[in-house]
C-alpha cells in the first residue's frame, strides 16, 4: 500500500491531474490482487469504511448513498414501469440495494466480472452488500458484454455501475457498448452509466455522450454531489430509446412516507429534475 | 510554508476532519503575514493561481467563477431592483467583478478589513482584482461591523464574502451580525453569505440559518459546485426581509447574449432555482 503515507491514503491519478484527495486511515482491513484489479478496504477516521479499486476510491460509507441512489433512481423513476432491470458492474452491492427498493421492479439481473469484489464487499461492506440478499436479484459472475450479446430485448432499465475508464471498465464508455445496451433493452428502455465529471474530464464526458447519442433517441447528463469523488461530484449519462423523452421529469414519485421507510437519504423528486441543470461552461460543450 | 511537501500544498483543518485536499504547486508566488492572517499565493500545476488564507484555499483560477457568480447573482437576481449593493469582505475582488456586471446595480460599496489581501490580489490575481476597477465601486478598508453600525437603511443587497468561521471571519455567522445586516438594508432587501457545506459542517450550517431566521422573514440555503473547496461544494445562506419571498425564482433574467458578453461561466436562470434543491439528509435538518 504505497498510497498510504503518514496515516493518509492519497488518490493521485492522471484522470484528475494536479490535485489529490486524501483520507485519514485507521486500519487497512483488506488488500488483495484479483485477476482484474487491486482491491483494498480501508477503515477511515471520519468516512467509515472505504473500497479502493486500482488505487481509486469507489465508495465510502459516509457518502456512497448519494451515488447509488442517483445512478439507480434517475433511470428507474424516468421510466414508466421498470419491471426488469440489468446492473452491469456494481460489485459492492450498493446499486442492487437501491434498485430493489423501487416498488415496480420485479426482477434484477446483475453481472459483475470480478467475484472477488463481491466477496470482499460481503465480508467488509455489509451496508452495501445487503443489496445481494434481495429476493428480486439474480447475480451472475460474467462479462457484461458477453451477457448482453446473449440477452436481447429483455430489460426496461440497464444501469452500468463501473469504475473509471481505465482498467477493466475501459470498454464501458464506447459506441459498441451503447449499441449492446440498446439491443438488450425492451421498447421505451432507459440506460444510465457513470460518466465522470465536467470539472476535470469534460472532453471524456462529451465523448461518452456522443457515443450514447449514436444509438439513443434522447441523451442527457446529470450530476450528483459525492465529496469523496474527484472534484466532489460525479455525472451520469442517461439515454432513452425514445426521442424527446422527458428524462428530467420523474414519472414515478416516492411518497414522503416511502422516502423515510426506504431510507432515501439523497434522492427526491425535485433533486431528480435539478440534477440535470448544468453550469454554462458545461452546458455549452455538452449541448444538453 | 510547512503545508507544502513534495510539491503539494495540503489543506488539513478541523472543520473537515479525516480528509485532505492537495494542489500540486509549481511556485510560491507570495507569502506574508498581515495584521489579520497568513496570506499565500501559489502558482499551481493545473488550477492556475490560488489564494490561501490561514492555510485554507480561498479560490483558484480554475473554479473561482462558480463561487463568485453564485454568491453574487443569487441575491442580486432574486431582488426586484438592486440599485445599491454592499460587499463585506471579498478582498480578492472576484465578487466586485461579478456584482458590477448586473445591469441594474448603480453603486457598490465594499468594506474589507485586510488591505494586504487587496494589494496581493492586485499584484498576483488580476483575473479577480479587475473587479476593483469598476466605476460603480467605492472600496473602503475597515471593519464590516463598524461600517454597518453607521450605515442604516441604505442597501438593497448585502453580500458577505468571508473566509470560514475561524480567524477574522468568526463573527460573520452570529445573530448580532444578521441584525446589523437587517438594519443596513432598505425595505425588501436581501442578504447572502458564505455558509459552509452540508457534507462536513451540517450543524454549523443549521446554526447560521437559525441566526439568520431570527432577523429575516425568508431564509434559504443554496449550493454551488466548487471542486477546490472541502467536499467539493459550498453553500450560501440567503435571507430576505420579506416573508414568503420566492428567493429560488429569479426576478431578473440574463439574456443568452448577456450570458456570453458578461462571461457568465456558471450562473444561469435554471441553475438559480436548482441550487436551492437539497438532498433529503440536508433538507430534513435545515428545514428549507
Amino acid at each position: 500500500m504505497d498510497q498510504i503515507k503518514k496515516g493518509y491514503f492519497s488518490e493521485k491519478n492522471d484522470l484528475w491531474p494536479g490535485q489529490c484527495f486524501s483520507l485519514e486511515v485507521k486500519e487497512v482491513l483488506h488488500h488483495e490482487k484479483s485477476d482484474f484489479q487491486d482491491i483494498v478496504v480501508l477503515k477511515t477516521k471520519n468516512h467509515g469504511r472505504a473500497l479502493i479499486l486500482d488505487g481509486i476510491i469507489q465508495c465510502t460509507e459516509h457518502d456512497e448513498f448519494a451515488y447509488q441512489e442517483m445512478i439507480s433512481f434517475l433511470p428507474l423513476c424516468a421510466h414508466e414501469n421498470p419491471l426488469k432491470v440489468l446492473i452491469v458492474g456494481g460489485g459492492d452491492g450498493g446499486v442492487a440495494r437501491e434498485v430493489s427498493k423501487h416498488p415496480n421492479v420485479r426482477e434484477i439481473v446483475q453481472v459483475e466480472i470480478d467475484k472477488k469484489v463481491i466477496d470482499v464487499s460481503k465480508q467488509y461492506l455489509p451496508f452495501m452488500s445487503l443489496g445481494f440478499s434481495s429476493p428480486k436479484l439474480a447475480l451472475k459472475i460474467c462479462d457484461g458484454f458477453e451477457y448482453m450479446r446473449k440477452h436481447k430485448n429483455e430489460f426496461d432499465v440497464i444501469i452500468t455501475d463501473s469504475s473509471d475508464p481505465i482498467g477493466p471498465a475501459v470498454n464501458l464508455f464506447t459506441t459498441s457498448y451503447f449499441q449492446l445496451l440498446k439491443e438488450a433493452l425492451k421498447p421505451n428502455g432507459i440506460v444510465c452509466s457513470q460518466a465522470g465529471t465536467v470539472w476535470s474530464q469534460l472532453a471524456h464526458v462529451q465523448d461518452t455522450l456522443t457515443n450514447c447519442r449514436r444509438h439513443f433517441g434522447t441523451v442527457k447528463y446529470a450530476v450528483a454531489s459525492v465529496p469523496t469523488y474527484p472534484t466532489g461530484q460525479i455525472g451520469f449519462v442517461i439515454g432513452a430509446l425514445e426521442s424527446n423523452a422527458n428524462l428530467d421529469v420523474p414519472k414515478f414519485k416516492f411518497s414522503e412516507e416511502e422516502v423515510d421507510t426506504l431510507r432515501l437519504r439523497y434522492y427526491n423528486e425535485k433533486l431528480h429534475t435539478a440534477s440535470f441543470v448544468l453550469p454554462n461552461f458545461a452546458k455549452k460543450i455538452l449541448d444538453t
